[in-house]
């Protein structure tokens, strides 16, 4: 298995790359690595098996436009894409530019034949044990016809039963409503699409206050929309975990309080911890190519880092292939 | 005080709106109330002071189309609405259809000159203590210009102003992006129109995660993104609580945790229930018409009930009227 890391994009600096890149070695120490970024930097990793370190010498601005991006050939994300495809590799990942990624990606590495439009998509959690469902595309477009939006529930439906090996999935629609008729202009379009379409098991309307109950496998939306669903749902839960723990801290009766529940708000708030999400795979190019987080952290960039080993593991883009033809 | 009440609206029976009607009555005992539905449901407020009991038929669907409710006049909204003309009443109170509470009240209680579009409005707690943002628009429409984002953005700005006696209240846009260039179609292109705007303090663009930060004073959004910013906090908001409560009920040392803890822990649930929230003003008509949430509870319903009395005890109308001019 071959990554290439861009260790130079995000907007934590390269100590959360490095740091995320060495617990992925101790991990997996059978996967060779293509780094990318500032060679005085990257060091530490120097005459380490398996690693090859290749310069770039700018960074891409998080507010680039996309086809400056292109341009920026000595940029650390335009060097990742070239190694990647210089070395034949299986997984790109990047904590930079949406915008930039995604058009370099599609440029060069190219959208998979019938493919419009390539999406973002990752697993939420959802208050059922093990139980998460998928979101797409949370990002990676700005406004999308009627068709985008279908591609979007075949990919959804697609990646679901790869990554989850269940057969039927339940797709949804995000809106403001459960009824036919509620929706954006285009999500009202869009519906009878997928209401016909017989490859994926279409349920109907959802709205937005009701998949984390986990009663859905995958979530289809417009790239802004998804985006605004995504950040509310990362937001109100950072939140919440923030108020709860102040709560403990207030007073020695609370704080014993904690000793004795702090397991279980533990595990709530690592469930819900979008840290943990683990990227966003960007689905429709020919390639694992993974958006990690702009603002990742050591955690939230290995949680890309082990996102993008288990969608190479599954084969991910051959049997999306396979079963799109 | 004059409040007509939509006694029959809402998914949750008419047990709700009764319940939070009798304990409204006994907090404002001046409030003179017109209670409409179905007058033997209604009979436990006969004889009562200062209370009109308003005889309706049918019970308008919550997926009624907007031009059948107008026609539907039998309906305990539509009788609402013309008793609320007919009376020269300061408030009404609706559970029912957001979409037919919005035609009915543009067509018969007609909307203040210069507004095109009204919109839903509706505080939102923070992890700050006792500071608020409110977000407009909240779902009265599913598609806007960027001339309606303007008029939502002084709206809100006028809302929060006279609500939390705030003179110059950070209006902020609704994004994908903080960058001014981000955005959906639509508020890429209301962003100019904010930033010229004198008699708004715009700020530029927020992420969807940040508003329950506390920082901001009105959040600005299309209807149906707003709509889904609204119940993707409150659904996460929901779901956190009851893993909260679930992680207590574990064992026994776990609800000996919650008896230490259990004040502070409550006070989170409360803060972030969006059955404390009162409803929505349905700000530019020509009243104070509140939608209260569809599958309202006593609780929510009384809520709603007490927003529309502060709404009316503040004058918003006529302070607003006031400040367009």
């Amino acid at each position: 298995m071959k990554f290439v890391i861009d260790m130079m994009g995000g907007d934590s600096g390269i100590e959360a790359t490095i740091g995320a890149t060495k617990e992925f070695i101790k991990r997996h120490p059978n996967v060779e690595l293509f780094l990318i970024g500032d060679l005085n930097a990257l060091e530490t990793f120097k005459n380490h098996n398996n690693i090859h370190l290749v310069e770039s010498k700018t960074v891409l601005k998080m507010d680039v436009d996309p086809l400056t991006a292109l341009k920026e050939k000595d940029s650390s994300l335009m060097v990742a894409i070239e190694t990647y495809l210089a070395n034949n590799c299986d997984c790109l990942i990047s904590a930079g530019s949406t915008g930039a990624l995604l058009s370099a990606a599609i440029f060069k590495i190219k959208r998979i034949p019938g493919i419009t439009r390539p999406c973002l998509i990752t697993s939420f959690p959802t208050i059922k044990k093990n139980k998460k469902f998928v979101v797409c595309d949370l990002g990676a477009n700005n406004s999308n016809t009627k068709e985008e939006l279908l591609q979007f529930a075949k990919m959804g439906s697609i990646y679901y039963s790869i990554v989850y090996q269940e057969e039927n999935p339940k797709v949804y629609l995000l809106s403001n409503g459960t009824e036919e008729e509620k929706g954006s202009p285009v999500s009202k379009e869009a519906y009878p699409l997928l209401k016909d379409c017989k490859s994926i098991n279409f349920k109907g309307n959802i709205e937005a206050r009701d998949p984390l109950y986990g009663d859905i496998d995958v979530l289809v939306s417009d790239g802004y929309t998804g985006n605004i669903f995504l950040k509310s749902v990362e937001g109100t839960a950072k939140v919440m975990s923030k108020m709860i723990k102040d709560a403990f801290k207030k007073n020695v009766l609370t704080m014993i309080g904690y000793l004795f529940s702090k397991k279980g708000i533990n595990e709530i708030k690592e469930k819900m911890d979008y840290k943990n999400v683990g990227g966003a795979l960007l689905m429709g190019v020919n390639g694992v190519v993974i958006k990690a987080h702009g603002s990742s952290d050591v955690r939230s960039f290995l949680s890309a880092l082990e996102n993008g080993y288990k969608l190479v593991e599954v084969d991910i883009v051959n049997k999306f292939k396979k079963e799109l033809a």
